[in-house]
């Protein structure tokens, strides 16, 4: 592939960057020459962009190598706390978490994978490999069969997650590991999931735990709808924004 | 000001889209005319950077609105779980959170600010207000005061942090909340510092509390000078990379 040395327009521009952000995907480190490499764009090209960036503080440069920086943390935090979803699901999570004492998760899903916009993990954070931004291929997790069936997708167990409203996990995707999820809303348009996660030997499969992981999608669906609604009626109807 | 419709340079493209998101930095949805009134981008121009994030997943669009997006939360969760310092850091904030059941942060110093780059807090979560990639004028935290001490600061207050390698916090900055901070690091170089916050009646000011918050800060800065020396032991000498 060839890619010239100026590009021709804001979106191509656009687009090398993202390039490049992208190139930090696996390593947190990387020297020009590395990231060079991995884009395929001209050594100068990538050398102006990275240079503007550490300016924007996008990334930061120690010696020789380049990381994320500390203005994309912040973005990525805001991104979080500014979500309707979120904010609408954070005391119901709270709230999971305290009576149970598992893991909980919020994600929504992103093609064919699920994304975890929230964590909370006390003692047992560490045991549960998920982080907050993260992702992992939907079939592999609770929740993102949980979502996969209710966005629609064939199959027994599909039909079952659809016809219970509950998805669960025995240690398939990670030995050891139990899960069980609730989507955020109905089938057909529910946005997020919920789940609690935990060693399997701390996780009762029964009616009482998925009850209340059930209570937690219901009550922050009820939330995030009615804060859906009071904006939609606060937005003015004409064209006048 | 005048800003010319199509941007001569790639860094000119890269400026306007952080000025694309700056806007968010208040406000979490806004319309096209809206971005266009507080950037004062062209129209066609905001119109074109706007719909390559939504594309790239850096914004995304409900309605008439726009709002952070999906891939800011990964690259933001990216910056912090690759950040050397977050890593060395964390089984001596879990620790620390595990022994005295308070709010546990790590934070930087970012210009004059202090930024939030981990926060432990379990029962007592929502009785702090910080976030992870928030920040705060470091002259108002306890965090900030340690960091700024460090950093060579003048008067009494900051004499003494650098003598005792503690600075408090009892109530001035948030009311009814403590906090005790102490730097990673040696006077003139300390890259972060840790601290726990909470209630003032749930903080004995006593040596045995800041005793352990030295022994979290400690530990980190040793984790850290080892992981980069390692590093530094690995790189090649020459220009070869």
């Amino acid at each position: 592939m060839t890619i010239p040395a100026t590009p021709a327009t804001p979106s191509a521009v656009i687009d090398r960057v993202g390039l490049v952000l992208d190139t930090f995907d696996e390593t947190g480190r990387l020297t020009l020459a590395q990231i060079v490499r991995r884009t395929g764009l001209p050594r100068s090209s990538a050398h102006r962009i990275l240079e503007r960036l550490v300016e924007l503080r996008w990334l930061r440069r120690e010696g020789r190598e380049y990381a994320l920086g500390l203005r994309l943390m912040e973005l990525g935090s805001l991104a979080v706390h500014q979500d309707g979803l979120c904010a609408a699901a954070r005391p119901h999570l709270h709230e999971l978490h305290r009576v149970t004492g598992l893991v909980v998760h919020l994600a929504v899903l992103d093609g064919t994978d699920v994304v975890y916009l929230d964590k909370l993990g006390g003692r047992l954070d560490s045991a549960v490999p998920t982080r907050v931004g993260g992702r992992r291929p939907a079939p592999h997790a609770a929740l993102g069969k949980a979502l996969l069936a209710y966005a629609g997708a064939q199959g027994a167990e599909f039909e079952r997650i659809r016809e219970t409203g509950v998805a669960y996990e025995r240690g398939q995707a990670v030995p050891g590991l139990g899960c069980i999820a609730v989507p955020v809303g109905p089938v057909g348009s529910a946005p997020a999931a919920v789940s609690v996660c935990g060693p399997l030997q701390h996780m009762p499969f029964d009616h009482r735990l998925s009850g209340r992981v059930r209570m937690a999608a219901t009550a922050t669906w009820r939330g995030y709808d009615r804060q859906r609604f009071a904006a939609a009626s606060r937005r003015p109807r004409l064209h006048s924004a």
